[in-house]
């Protein structure tokens, strides 16, 4: 609970417009896009909706001094529970703070405030030709913010990297209130230890993000989509990383396991192969026809040699949704299957893909619970995803067990816990087995020298 | 001064081979390919040579029991004072860790010793068709633990990217001696803060790198070398960003001011078009000719929209090697202009580069010392060279505050310090300048947590 005097502190800052405290606003902000939601809720005592840095410096000034909790969220979209207010204190909601500031034509930087939906980054970049790469499948209501609290991936990493890759430089209101500034418009920096990546992917607990510089590329001009469909998961995987070691490097390769692929075609009434036991959705980009040939000819080839049964371009953009649509139906397709779906996080080396899906569909046998895999084969993050019924009795501790083999496994092959999800709440147990000892203590160092009250999104990640 | 019987307890890890401590030898440890040579040296009480990972661990255990200083270095190609050991103590040589342990072809990632110099890292690749892009300058005798050290960048970095962006994992023994892994050959990695991140450019003040888990990509088919002539260093600035922008992004483009050019032709006897003042040399490679031709077009007609008095592509290896010359010729060329040539890396906005060199060339002018600006145009990052007898009185006081002066504009257009050399001895003064209080003090945070006694490579970057 928040004193009311010092409710009326930060009512000062944000004015009434800017604050929260009924009951069920309150609730509005306790969860986020984890399976949490199904666990009794986290209510924050309090939320507020700054509108400048200098709100959020005075709200961290306050914070500080009465030792408040603060957790930062941008829309909720986060799949580990990283926005949750844990333990109470104050949620600070960064969605209005949603301005475009600056677009740098000269030097391809584009300034934005943390609220930014990534759709909206990529659109506007898009209308003038150029290209924000960074792709999550949350990306329609996703925040920029929450983006870079997460270092979130998405299928394009393949080619072109995941969301830290385009940060050039960061505004970070630290736990005390005092702004911080990193980076910037220059492409080579080593001026003092790399801050921009440190905040990168840190969820919240070292700073609050309120404004970024991402670099940007040209937008590249011509796209095509290729669908593979294979005999077996190995030849999809070996297909995959033979086209990038030939060069032949898509910029999405996305790979779905057979019951994944057989649920969307049940789902959307699409007659299916006997023989297709996996399917790779291959995305190909560059700047000239010829290059582009070239590229999909050579993955075609490589296809064909790792038993492909079908491999389809697509010549009209018709037919690229087509082919992308078994793809995008699969989360509700997979979803529909079971009365819940526990979606995964876990990277590995790329060519650990076949041996972890073995691994992980032993654990599944183990237990007795169905399994799809799919994800982004070309950088080997994988979410894998099991069906189960929570409100079955005994369901609930055999997905829990499971998911702790599946990380093991992941961990086992030289993967680790989370490609672009983060560590949140929902993998913090898990967290010592990844990083080891010496790990652990490393970025609990950090974390007590930029908070040492521990006030920032505590709970998480440690 | 470090006590014999420690001494000899280093002797007991190293063995007598592994152990200098010869007058001579002390010397030879004492200084890297800064200007700082021409200060007195900094002598260090004691050389290592450690063979593994275990001697590394054993020899800081041992250092942080006695608070006796390490200074970590490789073959001391370093431009800022970063291997110098500035308080003396232990010098910590590690170029007889010197062996690419493993190339995982399927994951496209080397495993290596710090040791390894980055030349053989790259023919090695290339020898298997994969590519390893950051290029430093001195790669023929930079070893790669100090590349990641310094987060050592090149002519490739527009296209590429720096060594950081290549780094995906890192073994480090710490300052109490204990052994931390950070990362490894997933793609992507959101597992706690990116401690591999913090490591690289952190020059050797965090811990000692005895391993890397480098990322390769296959190497292009084709390269081309393009050199533009123009009648302006506008022009040849506004071409390059110009071509970035369009899509034809060069490998490689390095500009070179009206001094510098005609210090080469001198040198070199070439016969030089009276109207040029700039010149650019472009890199462009790919897998398609047809991709290749389109790019090089492209370039060639925005050098021609803005002012190049002449465009040539290369059709031989031979005719590469003399396009090429101009710029490989530079450092010599300049250097003979002078008796002492004081060279800069400062990195600034790529659309800032006009406003530098018109910035700089008042500073030098100013001073009236002589002014060579050459670097890489595509990223920004340059190395203005001044001119100067140290020997002169009063010489060495000018250069000095012209350097000073360097710094502030660079800081004062959007830039900062350093693009790939670091901070080091010689740029600390500048720091907080351009990290601010906040930024300061967040670093300075960070390296008390990681080496709260402050034995590793003291007197660096704070």
């Amino acid at each position: 609970m928040i004193d009311e005097k010092v409710i009326n502190e930060f009512s000062q800052i944000v004015g009434a417009r800017g604050l929260l405290n009924e009951n069920l606003d309150l609730f509005t902000y306790s969860y986020d896009a984890s399976f949490l939601p199904l666990l009794p809720a986290a209510k924050p005592d309090l939320v507020l909706k700054p509108q400048s840095t200098q709100e959020v410096a005075a709200i961290m000034k306050l914070a500080h001094k009465y030792r408040i909790p603060v957790v930062a969220r941008g829309l909720g979209t986060g799949r580990t529970g990283g926005s949750v207010p844990a333990e109470g204190g104050l949620v600070l909601c960064l969605d209005e703070m949603n301005q475009i500031l600056e677009l740098d034509d000269q030097n391809l930087m584009l300034t934005v405030e943390p609220g930014v939906k990534t759709q909206d980054i990529y659109q506007f970049c898009a209308e003038r030709g150029l290209f924000y790469p960074p792709d999550p499948s949350s990306l329609k209501q996703s925040t920029i913010g929450g983006n870079i609290a997460e270092n979130a991936g998405g299928p394009r990493a393949v080619k072109y990297g995941v969301t830290g890759d385009y940060v050039m430089g960061l505004e970070v209101v630290l736990a005390d209130g005092s702004v911080l500034q990193t980076g910037g418009k220059m492409i080579k920096n080593v001026t003092g230890y790399d801050l921009t990546r440190l905040f990168v992917g840190s969820e919240g607990t070292l700073g609050i993000i309120t404004r970024a510089i991402l670099r940007l590329i040209p937008m590249p001009k011509i796209r095509r989509t290729a669908q593979a469909l294979f005999d077996s998961l190995d030849g999809a995987c070996a297909a995959v990383s033979r086209s990038i070691k030939s060069g032949a490097i898509p910029a999405a390769a996305e790979l779905m396991d057979q019951i994944s692929i057989e649920a969307v075609a049940k789902f959307r009434n699409i007659e299916l192969d006997p023989r297709v036991k996996a399917g790779v959705i291959f995305e190909f980009d560059g700047d000239s026809e010829a290059g582009l040939d070239a590229q999909i000819g050579e993955a075609e080839r490589l296809c064909a040699e790792c038993g492909s049964v079908q491999f389809r371009i697509a010549k009209t953009k018709e037919e690229e949704d087509e082919l992308w649509s078994l793809r995008r139906g699969m989360s509700s397709a997979i979803a529909a299957l079971a009365a819940n779906r526990i979606a995964e996080d876990i990277s590995v080396p790329r060519a650990a893909l076949p041996e972890i899906v073995k691994r992980l569909r032993e654990i599944a046998a183990r237990y007795g619970l169905q399994l799809a895999v799919f994800g982004h084969a070309g950088d080997g993050n994988l979410h894998p995803s099991l069906l189960a019924d929570l409100n079955a009795p005994g369901e609930k501790e055999k997905v829990e067990q499971a998911v702790g083999e599946i990380f093991q496994a992941a961990l086992a092959v030289g993967g680790t816990l989370s490609g672009e999800h983060g560590i949140g709440l929902t993998k913090k147990d898990y967290l010592a087995d990844a990083l080891g000892e010496t790990g652990m203590a490393a970025i609990r160092s950090i974390k007590k020298a930029l908070d040492p009250a521990g006030i920032l999104n505590p709970g998480k990640i440690f």
